[in-house]
């Protein structure tokens, strides 16, 4: 092992095992991630080719072959629990998406939800047996967020007794379906429903897309492979045009909402049972935000650690990167961040199994609540971690570059999370509008419960500037938890001012969705608030559950990095609600530096606290051991480019350009 | 053209073409610039595959095949500007880098600035008709910005008048140079001399690596690609390990420093003689921050005005996607830098050209300011546009992700300028020197001039929050001259803050050293301030130079808004050093909402005016006519996944998992 990185965890102050337990949840959770990933990694089936030296066709065939297995070997372990089947894909496709992602994670938990008995009779076998492949393609090439703009077609035929499916326009295109293009057999498509001369909106059909022996596509579809992306080169995300496919009426999922053979529809009972789904995804989201974020902060502080540049002290050995102040304030913020965004996800687990209960005895009552903090979060987390890996990698200098620090791969892959399931401004807008109904509520003389009950305290000295001098003597800059009720006090400023530019807006002007369009950089700005506030509570809240000190003691110190740090980045909001004083920013801005220079000695520790297996981080500037420089040489020499000494361009193009010059 | 694309261009305020110009320099340089590029694009010598849907090795091919053909038309054509070269090139290969760049623009010219008359017979002709191809061998794997700690030695043998070049060790292996790996036949090594018994330091040495007919890897060389990469996918960066390789005593550059026959060495006659390129190059990198940021937000813009979503109106149709305020807020401030940051290069590219008249008179008086300003401009730059191209990939949603939108490549080919030539907090880092230096210098009496000059005024008050009363007043945030002299304040206030912390640092601690690591967060946030004003400066100041009142408007306009948005997003500056008062900086919000809605109806043509061919943008969202869904769909029929219809994976591994399950 590397000197430098053996003496940075020879000078830990806590025990690592012991944090890792947190992360994790429990000791016998630990052990059983460990089972799993032995599982995996000391299997031969499932050894790989780096992907940064295949061809996108190579990468595709290789994730199609590890996914089979994986199948087959799950099967046989008889791992069935999500939580044990997420952390086998994962290490199976170490952190990357598969072709088959969407069979299993959509596909069939769609069947199971919304498809009728009989319906389940005829798809679910063949599906849970890999014969059918399929996925669910909702998106268009011109519709995504907004669900009522879809436009392609199911259109009911009572003669026959089918649907006829149809894409009417290029925007209609099924588009970035994963495991569309070349892969699955089968889609489910949502298409606007029409029957009896009447649009009914969005419904799901059950489309056959290719032969099952020959695997051509079937006639009136034309489907493949949308190109190449940013990553997510494992996956064949397709499209899929439908020209005038018949499927019979038995194909459309009618658990709910129904046609009848004479083609009248039935209503589904209600509209809340998808919604459940949707926030659970959510949920899972502000974990994948954690765990990249800790492979960032494992690679960059690990290699700073390693690397030495520079002097600090003429004539005295180049020290270790890591001893800079600006590397310093750069990377430990980030692991902070990630520590917070751990428990996050811990806490949006716990509160989404929680609600599920209500919600599965008919309770919605906290499903609003549940449904803005999971959108917020989302946003609040991808967008933290999206940055931060960036700057985990920029902190690596050139070296960060290279794929064989595998920051591009962990980039690349997140960077769609800021994307999908609910673009993050429009996630934060929706946050937003559950905040600004709650401050209205509260005007009103409601009481609020939950999350937002700070809305009810009265706001009405707060965006006064001379009350400056009154309230930042109450704020003890060392103290979480009256840090906790500055940060409460900013998101209750910053809805306050948002909600009052909507009635400002609404006293000019005529329409209501103007007004709220007119307001939306506040709006967001106010949900970003709120998701601070909320993150910097759980963090504190956890610190409550921590019984060893020694481990309490470092994790108190990130969580008032993390909160310290939140506060200097929008100093702003908090002198302008006078929440702060200048020489409160002023002594935060010192505290920071403190806090640092005392993280410095356990930084590789704590990410050591990770527990990121070296196969599932695939990063030679991360490596546990801290070889790194070996190990790039020994990766460089297997490029291809350097499967031959003399590359054939040279003969094709520059020795005959001698000639010509 | 797509209707709504059509409407923003007859919505347009002012003449295109005459801000074409303005950006340009001058109408003769549009007109020249368009001679070059459509040189480039009518020539079917030049047309090439999308790099996206070839291997790594084709895209290396395609590229030398190219930079071949370039070479012999530029000589045809008489191309010799390095304006000209740059235009042509830039279209040659639309901007992504080329495995011969480094041997036009670092090989060639070093050659040329420090070879001796005899080593230029020797040498020159053959690199200049491309029968030597050479690269410049300098970062070695565990050594970058600090040269110093560069470990590859040249040891002088007098007894056969040799040098002999070793890398002693994994680290000291040469790791990154452009074109090193596969194309190169020589590389000018940079590596510690040692004679007679006596290390003096870095210099620089001609080595063959390949042999001339063969292109096989000589004696004691081992040389290759260091694999793949984020981006720089048609450059084959290389390593090179040194194992007792054996040069003649000329193949010592020695136009300054010397090693006579007999081993005594001759030193240079001033060190100041290779300065002046460091700070081209850095001048250079502003200018392509403005053409990356400028692509950037053509694509995002144009695609905002062709994309519709949700709804503003219930019952109205989807609006454009630029009528959203969270939309315009994330693109039109981008859109301000990157006008900013075109005539900051500009500005740049002068002032270069005004100090290399003096340095060639001997002056070098101007030297160290121009070495700060390049330095920390660089890294403003760079950072603002690196984040800015993100911003524009994410505001497209997902088709931002898909390379068809060429923003993953405009951000993979962009981001290593945030570390190369400078890592980026280095070059804040000397930035601050500078200015600390300046401040010391003021205090003690003398008089500063030029950019510095800001820092002669009195700060006494301005870090007293009392003061936040008094100053404000004087501030209108209306009036852009007003606005110069409040970011000029912060710089001086930071620049103050940091030097003072330094002086407590010094009064606890011993050494000089440490008290600058200590500071060095202030000391970048002194710097970024700084940069910030001039950027703001030159902004304005050009402004004065525009003299069609139309176009006027519409670039006061962008000023405004560049210079009150770096307020908002600095707020906590303004407020922490009295500069602003709470009122005014909610009165910045509400006006930049206002100047948004304003730009709006420019935005389009604003983008049109950086007038970027679609065949050097290459981006399927970005396009000119808007007609983005239909080619988005030719482009991804071409993918190679869709070369047949039916994956082999498919009969491999999908098919026979079937009778497994």
């Amino acid at each position: 092992m590397n000197a430098d990185i053996k003496r940075e965890r020879e000078n830990a102050t806590f025990d690592i095992e012991k944090m890792t337990h947190i992360l994790d949840g429990s000791p016998e959770k630990t052990k059983r991630r460990r089972e799993i990933e032995s599982l995996v990694f000391n299997d031969p089936d499932f050894d790989e080719e780096d992907p940064n030296f295949l061809s996108r066709s190579e990468r595709y065939d290789q994730a199609v072959r590890k996914s089979a297995q994986m199948i087959l070997k799950m099967r046989e372990f008889g791992i069935a629990d999500p939580e044990e089947i997420y952390h086998y894909k994962s290490c199976v496709h170490p952190d990357r998406p598969s072709p088959l992602d969407l069979h299993l994670a959509m596909f069939l938990p769609t069947l199971l939800n919304q498809a009728a008995p009989e319906q389940m009779d005829q798809f679910f076998m063949p599906a849970w047996n890999l014969s059918i492949i399929g996925t669910y393609a909702q998106t268009e090439m011109g519709h995504g967020t907004h669900l009522r703009g879809l436009e392609t077609t199911s259109t009911y035929d009572p003669a026959t007794q089918e649907f006829v499916l149809n894409s009417p326009t290029v925007s209609s295109i099924k588009w970035w379906p994963g495991g569309l293009g070349k892969s699955s057999n089968h889609a489910i498509v949502l298409a606007q429903l029409h029957t009896l001369g009447r649009c009914h909106g969005l419904h799901a059909f059950i489309v056959p897309i290719r032969d099952m022996e020959t695997h051509q596509p079937l006639p009136g579809i034309v489907v493949g492979d949308i190109g190449p992306k940013f990553g997510f080169n494992e996956v064949d995300n397709g499209f899929l045009k439908l020209e005038n496919v018949r499927v019979p009426r038995e194909n459309m999922l009618m658990k709910y909402a129904k046609v009848e053979p004479d083609g009248v529809y039935v209503k589904p009972p209600s509209d809340k049972l998808t919604y459940g789904t949707m926030v659970f995804v959510r949920s899972m989201i502000v974990g994948e935000s954690y765990r990249a974020l800790a492979k960032a902060c494992t690679i960059a502080i690990r290699y700073s650690a390693v690397r030495h540049q520079s002097e600090l002290r003429p004539g005295e050995p180049e020290p270790q990167i890591m001893d800079y102040q600006t590397q310093q304030y750069k990377l430990f913020p980030l692991l902070a961040s990630a520590y917070a965004f751990a428990f996050v996800g811990q806490y949006m687990t716990q509160t989404y199994h929680r609600i599920s209960g209500d919600i599965s005895q008919g309770d919605f009552s906290q499903l609003p609540e549940l449904h803005a903090l999971s959108a917020g979060l989302k946003a609040f987390t991808t967008w933290e971690a999206n940055f931060g890996i960036e700057v985990c990698r920029m902190s690596c200098g050139g070296h960060g570059y290279s794929r064989s620090s595998a920051l591009p791969d962990i980039y690349v892959e997140f960077t769609p999370t800021c994307t999908y399931e609910g673009e993050n401004t429009v996630m934060m807008l929706q946050t937003a509008r559950y905040l600004v109904k709650s401050f209205r509520q509260a005007r009103a003389g409601q009481r609020l419960s939950g999350i937002v009950s700070y809305l009810n305290e009265p706001q009405d000295r707060r965006l006064q500037p001379q009350a400056a001098g009154a309230r930042p003597a109450l704020v003890d800059v060392n103290d979480l938890s009256s840090l906790v009720a500055v940060y409460r006090l900013r998101a209750a400023a910053l809805v306050e001012m948002a909600a009052k530019n909507i009635q400002q807006e609404l006293q000019r002007r005529a329409s209501q969705e103007e007004a709220w369009n007119n307001s939306a950089i506040d709006l967001v700005r106010a949900s970003d608030a709120h998701c601070h506030y909320v993150v910097v509570k759980i963090f504190t809240e956890k610190l409550a559950e921590v019984r060893d000190p020694a481990v309490h003691s470092v994790l108190s110190t990130l969580a008032l990095l993390y909160a310290l740090n939140g506060i200097t980045r929008n100093s702003g909001d908090f002198l302008l609600a006078g929440l702060l004083s200048v020489p409160q920013v002023l002594q935060i801005s010192v505290r920071i530096k403190e806090l640092l220079s005392q993280l410095r000695l356990n930084a590789v520790s704590l990410v050591d606290a990770f527990d990121i297996h070296d196969k599932k981080l695939n990063s030679v500037l991360g490596r546990y051991d801290g070889n790194v420089y070996e190990h790039m040489f020994q990766w460089a020499r297997r490029s291809p480019l350097n499967a031959t000494e003399v590359h054939d361009s040279f003969h094709k193009y520059l020795k005959p350009l001698r000639s010509k010059l």
